[in-house]
């Protein structure tokens, strides 16, 4: 890619950002549009324009971000947000850090080397741009080599480190801002690390009451013994150990057969009230005794005999309400399954059991920290230990199958997806089908549908293969699968795209020397430099900029609204916001921030777009974490050890392929001091896991102790752990309690 | 090795065992020497012969140890011990199982294929001895081999499965076998893992009291805020987490100096009782009033002024006593350090401190179990964890290289040791050393006194390694110390042993393929199996002949009775027996466990052996632990994982052996069917780890909840783990309180 490509790619990109942002700033002072650009400040209860500043400037938006503190984030939305600021923020300064290898530690290497070279580069005014930009583009390794061929020569390629010839002692320099850049990384993510555990304290000693630190998850529980319930059987064995702080316990049930007749039953609900509100504004609309809604009792609604809809929506909730009662005690009764919750009144007793071993036997009454109610997975929670471990070996093996092997599936749906296929699969398209121009346009874009779809559902099947791993809470889920995607795309993408123009012509010579790999990366790296740096600044700026207007959800919101919400509630689902997506979001994040720091060095140009990419990230999700997305979990910072690790693997990366082009560039002694950085990455992360870890895995006790505002309301935090379907319609609300009771002894049904 | 040396071999160890055994059966009925033959019963307070059955019969002991329960072990010894035979009798019910294999699995096998062999079996009368015997020696590979070279032909080889010719059929009967062993092993370790964590569980819910069970070990205390003393520092931290439960601390100190004081001051008091002693003595012997016993002064009292022993002793005595209080307050106030014990009026309590974490920062307030105060390695309480990490590492550095370069230390102190050497260095040996006879005797053995010499250096070397760790109990370093000694004694001695006949010769073809190693293993095997085989007879005959017969024991108590001990003091530690000594006694019987695996199925002939060794074993040390050796310490148990670990080890290495044993055997097809055999292993032991190894680290909440017989009394457990070097002499015992209560601000010395 030359340069002229390179710039119209990177003005494209800039000219549609301008334009999202002047839409954004245009769009989001309309009134009407404050559901999607404030749903979140809207949910908390908040007006949307704090004071009516709808007048104001319209980059105040900016000023707003920058000016809201770590606390803000965390109220407005969650400690999780709060620590993948962190990771926006210590990614950019450390990118920023590795920008002052300028004015720190190389100017003074040029001075004493490079003499012209740093005249040159202070005539040129360029002392903002990386001191390794004159260190390269002074030599002329590509012009020599691109005059023997009959290749163009671009001006990026100047500034690359592949300019710099073999051997030359210039490499010195960036020896040493290898060395910089692992540096400033071990420090700030051990500055981060210390932050975040803060945070994670903080928000763990948070005087606020929060159900699921009164709780703990009790799984793998042996038989009931002869004569007792499983209720019983839980609580004399906590009552045992905690004879002051346990409280009550709660046994799971299988919720799947309730679980639909309470769906079907909102769905009607749901349905009678959207009918209703039709009757309403077809009376205010035309005749004043109004236009009773009807519908047809068969398949979709289309066909079947047509009735009035109101009584027959009533008719089925009237049918369905005790039939879910009737479901619901026997549930309770007859469904119980081998975990439970229990509650305990204090704090520092949840805290310390869930890191206890409870029975002699470890594969028997697991203790383990109860999530929140809204981030239960129930269907998880029977599975059993040594089960969740073969599941977790099994999705482990599927997952890395998926990850390298992910061309396999692609090809598969492409190859369902040919056009013969169609035809044969789908006989009534091909009428159709054989039209030149459609056949055509499908012929060319079959596969790539294909890969798009593919990589659409990726993180569903992730998440999918997560959940089935046996994990009891949605936050965890997201973090497993967040893993595995960043596996994916750090392979799929990075070293894919890298190797894919090399691949094939150097096979054969991977296959006569497999260690080569690593050299093989690092030769191919330069050629792609500039691909990426188009690659990055397409995605801040088109990006961003998709983030911060809106454009989708404003389109279905408006159409939503004009074309079916009837009732208020309709309404609500269709602004509702969602939450951040950390299972997509960070390992994106991640992909940009291995791109950035294996370039670093090699093209420093790539490191003000890094430093673009995360200070527009931070400052644009800033805005949306406050104003628009609501989280749907908390899981007070759990994330940040994984983001540590994968900072630290993409360093690796980094410094082996450094070792790598050096071995490249015949620099071969001074090649070997690369060698102690891989060894030093590794006892990093030894010693930030040995000294942080286990207050992100557990609640340590001193964090736990702190005291509450009020005292604890125990029976409301028991009643938040039911499930929805599991409420009583009734008023009085003690039917759960008496079907527990009530509960007929265990030999009967065990 | 022909039969005919192997038979000399066997009778002599019988012989020196019969011999041994009633040298016991008349020496331990004499009354003067109960002391060497039931000092743990003496210990406990028991009669010695149980109510004067002196007159018993010889083999009474041995009624005696059947009869014994696992109750009166744990009582009159230690759960370690307990734990220690469930080892002897899982292994030889293992090598009775696996002997089984006759009548059980390969009976039916034989019987199809090998008519004839059975035919020949039965009629031989050896119905007793195992099938694969047989089938070896009608087969006749080393007949044909032998005869080609020059050998002679024995009657042991034609037993083993190097008479089966390669390739045969009859192969399938040792595959079986190969399978049959590991099953034995993978279903008796699993039935010994379960009884020996029900032994713990008992063990740990015991009614009686026991201090540790009362207390946790703080370590990497931070540093201690201005204006509190490091006691009101933990003090407060537990109070404000266990604010029911906590009752008071203990600030560990560094009591190197009060320890020499205390230690010089009970030896004058030894001494003070010696010579009173030997005066008293003097009166009844000599004239009535007596010979005052003298010393001199000066060095070793050989020197010097001449005093009267008693006067000299007394005023030393009364000097040490005020300078050891002094030097107890200084300690207490002054010598502070970042370790405590605290201590806690519930077992539940502390059970689940020492599980969780306690501090946000996870290297410091680290809680662990409190080991018991007498094993105590007071100086290792007070180092960081990031220093006990790195220690562990060291040491394990340390540990890998003695064990795999053994032979250099040796060789370096034979290098040390030789007479030219030896000359140089000690030049008034040279006369002594010049007469020809010493001369010969010495230059021939030197060597072989290093090797002993270091052989009985390296379990207190590696003792002390292990210490070096950072390790806070002995029964912990023990353990550590045994892991080490395992390894050494299997690689230098069964490993050492088989390679080394063929090592040199075949240096070469190592290096051509180092992957040749095990099927170099497994190709030199046969050859070694009459060795083992008299090995083991050694070890069980002289071995447990000396155990019981305690002969070195027995002389050196009454050389002291008669030549030294005066006060009764002084004869309790002449007979003081000391313990089992786990740290070399399970590796030995481990590695003979291993010899005995991996030859089970090449030489069947070893298995009997086997059963007698660890049948005898576990007869003899039921006696030895019954009524000889007092434990030092109790770990419930802890021993277990380890045992189970190696055994497991053991079975691998035995596993990988037969795969390369069948490869030489050229059986290339059905080789591959033992492929599977160490997978399985290794799934074996990942399974038990995570079903059982946590309750053995840590102690289980529903175990810790049982009720105790009586309220602990809090002061005496609390008192129970000063040092004696800082228990006050005085009655009032409260200077110890007073001392800590009076401590300083800590401005003026932190």
């Amino acid at each position: 890619m030359d340069f002229s490509s390179f710039s119209t790619s990177f003005g494209t990109s800039f000219f549609v950002f301008v334009v999202l942002m002047l839409l954004f700033t245009w769009l989001s002072r309309k009134p009407g549009n404050s559901f999607v650009y404030y749903p979140n400040r809207i949910l908390k209860g908040l007006d949307p324009w704090d004071g009516g500043s709808r007048s104001r400037n319209p980059f105040a938006w900016i000023r707003e971000a920058f000016s809201s503190s770590e606390q803000d984030v965390i109220n407005m939305s969650s400690v999780d947000a709060a620590v993948y600021f962190v990771f926006l923020s210590t990614v950019r300064s450390e990118q920023s850090f590795v920008y002052m290898v300028i004015t720190a530690l190389l100017t003074l290497f040029i001075v004493t080397f490079f003499l012209l070279a740093l005249a040159i580069l202070v005539l040129s005014g360029l002392v903002l741009l990386p001191v390794l930009l004159p260190v390269a583009a002074t030599d002329d390794n590509v012009k020599i080599q691109k005059a023997k061929g009959n290749q163009t020569f671009s001006d990026i390629d100047k500034l690359l480190m592949g300019n710099v010839k073999g051997g030359s002692p210039r490499l010195w320099a960036f020896l040493i801002a290898t060395y910089w850049v692992s540096l400033v990384t071990y420090f700030l993510s051990w500055k981060a690390y210390v932050h975040v555990s803060g945070l994670r304290a903080n928000a763990l000693m948070f005087p606020e009451l929060k159900p699921e630190q009164f709780a703990v998850l009790v799984r793998d529980l042996p038989p009931v013994p002869e004569g007792q319930t499983r209720k019983e059987q839980v609580d004399s064995y906590f009552k045992s150990i905690y004879p002051e702080t346990f409280y009550r316990s709660m046994v799971v049930t299988n919720n799947k057969q309730v679980n639909k007749i309470y769906k079907e039953l909102e769905g009607y609900k749901k349905k009678l009230a959207h009918a209703e509100a039709v009757y309403d504004e077809s009376k205010k609309r035309g005749k004043p005794e109004g236009l009773r809604p009807t519908i047809r009792t068969g398949l979709l609604g289309i066909v079947g005999r047509k009735v009035d809809s109101i009584e027959h929506y009533n008719e089925k909730i009237k049918e369905l309400i005790p039939k879910l009662e009737d479901e619901q005690k026997v549930t309770l009764r007859e469904k119980q399954q081998a975990c439970a919750f229990a509650f305990f009144t204090n704090r520092v007793t949840v805290a310390s059991a869930t890191q206890s071993l409870h029975a002699q036997m470890v594969d028997t009454w697991t203790v383990t920290e109860a999530p929140e109610p809204r981030q239960i997975i129930w269907s998880n929670l029977k599975i059993k230990l040594f089960q969740r471990i073969i599941r977790q070996y099994v999705v482990c093996f599927i997952a890395a199958l998926t990850i390298l092997f992910s061309m396999i599936p692609i090809g598969f749906i492409s190859a369902l997806t040919t056009l013969d296929n169609l035809k044969k699969l789908l006989p009534f398209l091909k009428p159709i089908v054989n039209i030149v121009a459609v056949k055509t346009v499908l012929e060319a874009y079959l596969p790539q549908i294909a890969l798009i779809v593919f990589l659409a559902l990726l993180p569903k099947l992730l998440f999918a293969l997560s959940k089935a791993e046996g994990i009891p809470s949605v936050g965890h889920a997201v973090r497993a699968t967040s893993g595995k995607y960043f596996y994916f795309t750090i392979l799929n993408v990075f070293i894919g795209v890298t190797l894919s123009g090399t691949l094939f012509d150097t096979l054969k010579f991977i296959e006569k020397e497999p260690n080569a790999i690593v050299s093989l990366l690092a030769s191919s790296l330069p050629g792609n430099a500039s691909f990426f740096l188009a690659f990055v600044a397409l995605k801040f700026f088109v990006g961003y900029g998709l983030e911060l207007s809106r454009i989708v959800p404003l389109i279905i919101f408006h159409l939503e609204k004009k074309y079916f919400c009837k009732t208020a509630k309709e309404l609500k689902e269709a602004w509702f916001p969602g939450d951040l997506g950390y299972a997509t979001r960070i390992p994106d994040d991640m992909l940009v921030f291995t791109i950035v720091l294996c370039y670093s060095v090699i093209a420093p140009l790539i490191i003000p777009f890094g430093v673009v990419y995360f200070g527009l990230g931070w400052l644009v999700l800033r805005n949306q974490a406050l104003k628009v997305y609501a989280p749907s979990f908390e899981t007070n910072g759990r994330m940040w050890p994984h983001i540590h690790t994968r900072v630290i693997a993409a360093l690796i990366l980094y410094q082996v392929t450094m070792f790598g082009y050096f071995g490249v560039k015949k620099f071969s002694f001074s090649t070997l001091l690369l060698i102690p950085l891989p060894i030093l990455s590794l006892l990093f992360a030894y010693v930030c896991q040995k000294k942080f870890y286990r207050s992100f895995s557990d609640t340590a006790l001193e964090v736990a102790c702190r005291e509450l505002k009020e005292i604890p309301n125990m029976e409301r935090i028991y009643r938040s752990f039911i499930p929805p379907s599991l409420r009583s319609e009734k008023a009085d609300d003690d039917h759960f309690e008496d079907a527990l009771s009530q509960v007929s002894r265990v030999g009967s049904f065990a």
